[in-house]
């Protein structure tokens, strides 16, 4: 297809696949003549990656760029390639704060849940700085309920990473999307549980069942 | 204690303790001539939640005021008082669009979930965003992965509210900070457990074991 059938099918403005193509975010097409291309399915998929990057996920087009460069080439090491997409999601960690031991309460955290751990994971860094400042504003996180959402986690990360392709481009976008895209559905989930629970325990019978599908 | 210990003691300049006096955050001391007036620890209890609502949190003050009216005067309806003041904090939610269904994905995700919801709450109009965020990326959410993340975070939020305190202000302060302050542990536990599955299934013993504390 042309690029204007391309945008149209995307839904996006043609300058912005222009961008997207200037920016190196999108492959070219296959050139028909001097000034035109063609576009195909390919396009399309990835003109849907990269508009969930630059939207919901949060990324800058340079961030974009650096977590698309590992998708097209995700190298031998799929591990740490995953490893170091993911870490280049939001949020951005702070840097350490003391050298020799930069995230006490994490260290701690993962070695009562029992988990292997590679402290360069930025998620290292963001379950520091989440640990310190609920400590910090009087309600740290017991040991009692460190080992209960540790388990409700697991069982969560057990059932995602079950479900990721083999292929490896295909692993790093599901792993990318799946992490950036499914958190903010997990918080939702828990605040409109805890109103569930709520609803039970404070107002029970006051609200209406639900609605039956 | 006089505002100069006041401050110290909470690790805070002077300006910003008589700041959040200015702003109505925190209440009068007790007078003790025309010019001075007198601290105590309930003071110093609340500047640590005014912190953490402008800090870790992420509310303006205008935003930590009206969460703080709530705390201070929760009223007869705890279980309405929860709900508003869940849904002040971050993020905002988005206008519903169709004004006669604006969450049918939402809805339908809770009547999946048999859970007791009331619109009015911001966390619907925040899966609904969530939801439609992860479906046009292409990664929408099943009914598999909907009932397994439904399951771990009932749990989560049975704990979560077996623990709130019976006393209505403190139940509110513990809503507000057991949802915004643990919501990012959540999120770098889910993440670092992700991890951990994944070093098991890609890298089989590559990594040493996790430190013995």
């Amino acid at each position: 297809m042309r690029i204007s059938a391309l945008a149209a099918e995307a839904g996006l403005p043609v300058a912005t696949v222009k961008f997207y193509l200037r920016e190196g975010l999108l492959h070219a097409g296959t050139a028909t003549s001097a000034t035109q291309a063609t576009y195909d399915a390919g396009h399309l998929q990835r003109l849907r990656l990269v508009r969930a990057l630059l939207g919901p996920v949060g990324l800058s087009v340079q961030q974009a760029r650096s977590v698309l460069q590992l998708v097209d080439e995700p190298g031998d090491d799929l591990y740490s390639t995953l490893g170091r997409a993911v870490s280049a999601l939001p949020p951005a960690a702070a840097p350490p704060g003391d050298e020799s031991d930069p995230y006490p309460r994490a260290r701690a955290a993962l070695a009562a849940l029992g988990q292997v751990y590679d402290p360069e994971f930025a998620a290292v860094a963001q379950l520091e700085a989440a640990l310190a400042a609920a400590e910090s504003a009087g309600m740290p996180i017991s040991a009692e309920r460190l080992a209960q959402y540790g388990r409700a986690l697991t069982d969560v990360a057990e059932f995602d990473l079950a479900r990721m392709p083999d292929e490896p481009r295909a692993a790093v976008v599901y792993t990318v999307l799946g992490t950036a895209l499914y958190e903010p559905v997990m918080l939702a989930l828990r605040r409109l549980a805890h109103q569930d629970a709520a609803v039970r325990r404070l107002r029970a019978a006051a609200l209406p069942a639900p609605p039956v599908e």
